[in-house]
């Protein structure tokens, strides 16, 4: 069990409009922090959009996130679950990208990772555009790949774009697998929808038994249906969740670089998360919240209030 | 019935967004006014946000209510209820609040009711924040406890806040079972959701026979159902009937001060009121709805649209 | 099938941000382009608002529209239908209005409208308000009249408005019926909802046989039972679809003039065209998005991203 | 001296975010009312802009005119003027346009300050677009021209416009000189700019002897001397004033349908009207406030500041 | 000097963007820190806005101002002042107001800063609205009255309010001068304007012998001169400089409760306080900006840009 | 003299707000045109925003820009000139970047500016961050050095960048000068201000004889005194013409990265470029306008109308 000092401050303190915000009002333990290595689980953030296609923006979610997370409480209203009494939690801080430098700035945060993993401490990341997954699974699954519960409304399956510049916010899952990363009979995408060029994104997953499911299929399912079977994919065993915004209707969260209509619902968007229960999630990002597309805040609330949501889930999986 | 004095300016008279706007373009109708005695129904703003514990900018609500309700039409399209032919309809002016001393901001409130009580005007209040219920409870229910019928994401059955202080909006729903204005037995709080730091609310609510349908179950149960069991619960005799606009999902409702995500949707946030038909509704409320977290007007424009729904239920229940 | 003329313009070759904006970006072919004859299926502007009794705005429509379909692909995601491959389509440009002449406007648009109908080209225009719907029909529907599947919050069968002015955003089909342009048998209206003075439009649609769905009647019996029927209803014959955009609720489209609360879903709005494959849709309209009420930009692009659908709808029908 | 029934609530009554807002929130009076024969000065929403070229919304400035003005207090701060002291003032409310016929609109609202001038009432209107202010001329001046102090990026003495279309808001001051209801030679225009298309209004203005004041010249002369110069143009004879809320810098005021770049600043914005003490002002009006494109509410702010300066200037004119 | 533990992070080592946004990046230091008596100058936020009048918000201001300073980098351009090198600054967070109870807040307020004068740590307080100055001149200055620079639109000299309520943003420095903390003849405001109700707090300001610089004396006069009268005025004695944002022109810092027009320009603003080097600024604040109003964050930046220019003020008077 | 084809649609046949947006209504004549070689001066669109350090967006400027400039007419007011009379004029479109390769996206505008050298087509670009600059000079510069007037307040004199990496907004005029592009005797930069880290960039400059004006400096002397002094270190020879839309004050442009408090006012941005009439413009850029952070869109309206102020400029220097 967490002791105080890992307890976020509570509104009845210090009102959540007050203070210096922390991803969830957790105190700020920077990784030369004397207390650096009691972190169970450390929320981070990845202030970087250099691989956007389209809007940019995200480099600036990390902070409204935090700012929006201020409005956390301790339990979980639905599930009861209480993260911060089951989990020792901190914020560690931003990495810091080179903004005009994509190759660097992977760098940068692969070594972050890496070093969390030496440390056994698990990762919630909170973007930052969905590039930014790659080298965090470089850091924590080079030695075993992990499963996979994404949602998104986009494969992120694409091969080399522009030119062959590989590196892009549509490519990280391919390059995942490509790289044993990431298992992909152990992976399942969910809310995949939007227009597209062509199919050699599903062709991937096809040939690499990557279970994909559209929005058309999860909208008739259910969520209970669906999730039930991603339990069965992803497994027992290690597995990374990574959330794109973007999975959910653009009503909700407009916020974004690359909206894609026919969503679900806030509810369901939370309740995908709740069906996850019993994984062992051991590392988790919440991607690609951009600030200046977002005038009335939804966006940042509703990312940080999924951020709530997967932290109980890897709270529970420690 | 009402003569014409009581009718709203028609959009074929003057265009919607033509005119000083009064709530659903209802002739202004103060209480030292020569017909004040004949209103059945008063509208009332109450621009007071001083016991919040988030954001502020309630105190603006009924400005923006007023502004949109000009949209509202005759006729409710889906039961084909009359309100302004049913009752004599009026827009009574904001009630003053005190902007800097909450006590006599209650007081002033509370006074204002009771003088409505005395003229036998039911009232139907546009705030303002939650807390603004208390004093219209005081001012209406004194003598006899009211069922309620609630809608919010919160239960606002907390107690006492930072250091004993004990009115917020947190907890008027306390204070009014504990006052005696409210009958616990023939309560019921539909929509609650969101974190939490602890179950006293909840704790309060068994203990006195409050009956919560947290979101959860209200998505797998349906509307229908749901309302089934209100009416059941609320039964025949006078009640009140509280709209909390936060009960509505955020990404349709983001200017309210405390946003939780997971609530229903606008048609379910509608239909809710549809089904409390039959109810004896003798007062409500439509609080929490604060323009500068507003940039669509959204907020405003489902508020003044609810507020026309549950005119008609008290319309009907005279 | 298509040449590369006509195809748009790919985000691997150009971002998607880049560029001047046409519809889709499709080229840019104004009739007296060398290659207009060749055009199957022509996207209009119509920037006009002349006619509408609330909110204005709808004039800026057509560009708003063109910008945010630059996000769309070549494909369509659910039903791998590829209309740029299946038709030849361009953009027309926007078709000029006078903005404070209503009646030379119409006779503006009309004569545009058929022009294209004599060169066999058929419309899928973006508004504009729903009057320019009129127009469109007097130019490409005074031989056979047609069919109608009708998605909105309001009947548009109103008559004769603030004394006598016959032309008014609320009655495009009504005069569409008794000009002879709509068979009123094969007219079905999907959605309707809000407050409304009396139920002269109602009475008019049973008088001539013009089916219309309540919106709580669409909730009730869900996409796929209402478009069975509307597939019945407007049959095999040519028939016209009219889109606006109040249809959908205003938590997902906000930027219009008259938005009604309780619409469909995001995902529901374009799963009602995916409802409407095998209609021989030989024009098309969507209207009433309204540019400076949309602080998002949401509803420009799910203006845009219906569309696209009709235009599959369009392309599959030649 | 006005009775008290002609003051506007106090702040330290009433907090000035309360109530139902009226211009400066002093009482509203329709013409029916029993004391309207005794107002001096009328304050009146003119809700129309069906003659606008570019971007529409000013139909929505009278309302936000209002809902800003109730932060407007009783005396003037820089000259200690109390204009509610010196003149009986009132807000008659919004004059009713038919917002789908301009001629109709027009009509109906030459009737209204033709009976404003048959009660000896001096209107001071806020609009709407400029053509509001033809018919006010057409009701107050037709017996004898009057001068015109104009403020304004634009000279509005265009010639008919799109075909022979002959009113617009680009030539209520051309039709007015040519209807006999402006004397040229006592007419001013001050602050003009912008891109033109040819040199016809400043052509209009030397035949005609109207003085126009390019931006250059006045940022080079400064407010008090082209202000003196105003003083002895229009001289002591009765005289209208217009003011363009365009005449101010688009920094100041971006909620209007036509910006150009440029203009005053705030603080030079009110100077003028205070540079215009002495003069004869028996009617003036502030238009072109379009709150759709004022996302932060200064233009309807200033707008209203404005305003309490020009009724400053009319009561003392009394 | 500073030793690297009270620098700024550099924007060359993490991006401006990135990091748990502090006060200009500084390090944050609560007062139970091992270093915080080191600190020469802290940073404070003081999010509280229960005394406004009209528009609340300020509450979040301290979080906006954090949020926007981290684009502040580490020199002066203009007079080439250092001032993280120049004295040991630090973020100490924000002092927890009561968001229900006005007195206790005060007393919070009060107890905190009367902690700083103790550690002999001077102020710079992020605000918050006006009334916030009181307790922090009740911790620094019952000893000894200190003399006042104060930038403002209003003279903040009124009496009670709202039937007796003494304290509210309207009244700090008539308290603070009837309590004996400031010096009336060591007094100047700068900047007054807009409408007032009478003329009670510039009798006030006579009867006492404190220096009011309207606006109109300010735009006659210019920056240079009235600052030499200002630090003439003030003198060399110990003095607290409080930078109400609303002094500056609304078209520049919409974001405050309580705008008047016509005020400086932002170079201006900025100039006045390079024209108060060599004032012994023991205190400060930077008051009401209110980010709800705020939409392009313009208030925010310039707000924190003026905080840089008296953090330099005060690190030169140590 | 330009024939029709070159000539803008007019607003008197297409209203303003209508028909698909180039640059000042111009034809859009992309390289592949068969009028392309009669182009004088072309207007191109760089959408790229890749090398920002603060805030990004700037991507999405050349299409604000176009959709602002639509309100742009034939003649400039203050100077009588007709710049589509003097020059063929023509919109290019954009030069495609590569979003996620910043050396190929400079290698991509390189050529296409080398392009338009060759046919002898002068350019007026739209950004695009600043950075943009560097291949329009490599484009056209490589044989002659040209004279450089810079308005900005930032000197982007800057060396390397965060670990080596060369190329950022911040250093396109170093590299300019070293790479002989630019000669810095004739190098005049106004308007710079704001924090800086030190003063390696001045110093670069004093060392090359690259005059810089800063703002307080422009604020004393006025525009005439230091457009004077421009005009003579620029010269007559070819020069450039930059201009970063942060050069003016924030509260009038504040859709930019970077904003510095204290610019110019909106007709001082517009006289200092009626002060370069008689220099021999031969290229121009507008660059760092950011529409996600432009919510009122001033500044892509004021981009547009200074890109009308530059094409003026150079249409008198063919």
């Amino acid at each position: 069990m967490s002791d105080t000092f890992f307890r976020p401050v509570s509104g009845m303190e210090l009102p959540r409009f007050a203070g210096i915000p922390t991803f969830m009002r957790l105190p700020h333990v920077p990784l030369d922090h004397p207390r650096a290595d009691e972190v169970q689980i450390g929320l981070v953030g990845l202030p970087w959009d250099g691989s956007v296609s389209n809007r940019p923006g995200a480099r600036h979610g990390p902070r409204a996130l935090r700012d929006a997370s201020t409005m956390i409480r301790a339990q979980n209203g639905a599930t009861g679950v209480r993260p911060f009494e089951l989990a020792r939690c901190a914020d560690l801080g931003d990495v810091g990208p080179n903004p005009v430098d994509g190759p660097d700035t992977l760098q940068r945060f692969e070594n972050f990772f890496a070093g969390l993993k030496a440390r056994n401490i698990r990762p919630l990341s909170g973007g930052g555009d969905h590039l930014c997954t790659l080298p965090v699974l470089r850091g924590i699954a080079r030695d075993t790949p992990l499963g996979l519960l994404h949602f998104d409304s986009h494969t992120d399956l694409y091969p080399a774009y522009f030119g062959g510049k590989t590196l892009t916010h549509g490519n990280p899952f391919r390059n995942g697998v490509e790289e044993g990363l990431l298992d992909p009979k152990r992976m399942i995408q969910i809310g995949i929808r939007g227009t597209t060029y062509d199919n050699v994104d599903t062709d991937f997953a096809k040939a690499n038994g990557i279970r994909i499911v559209r929005i058309e299929e999860f909208h008739a399912r259910g969520v209970a249906d669906v999730m039930a079977e991603a339990r069965e994919i992803v497994g027992t065993q290690p597995a990374y969740l990574s959330y794109d915004i973007d999975f959910v209707d653009p009503s909700i969260a407009p916020g974004t670089g690359t909206p894609e209509w026919g969503g679900p619902s806030a509810f369901q968007a939370i309740e995908v998360l709740r069906g996850a229960r019993g994984l062992r999630i051991v590392g988790a990002d919440l991607v690609e919240v951009s600030p200046p597309f977002d005038p009335s805040g939804n966006t940042a609330w509703l990312g940080a209030s999924l951020m709530f949501e997967i932290l109980c889930l890897m709270a529970e999986a420690l």
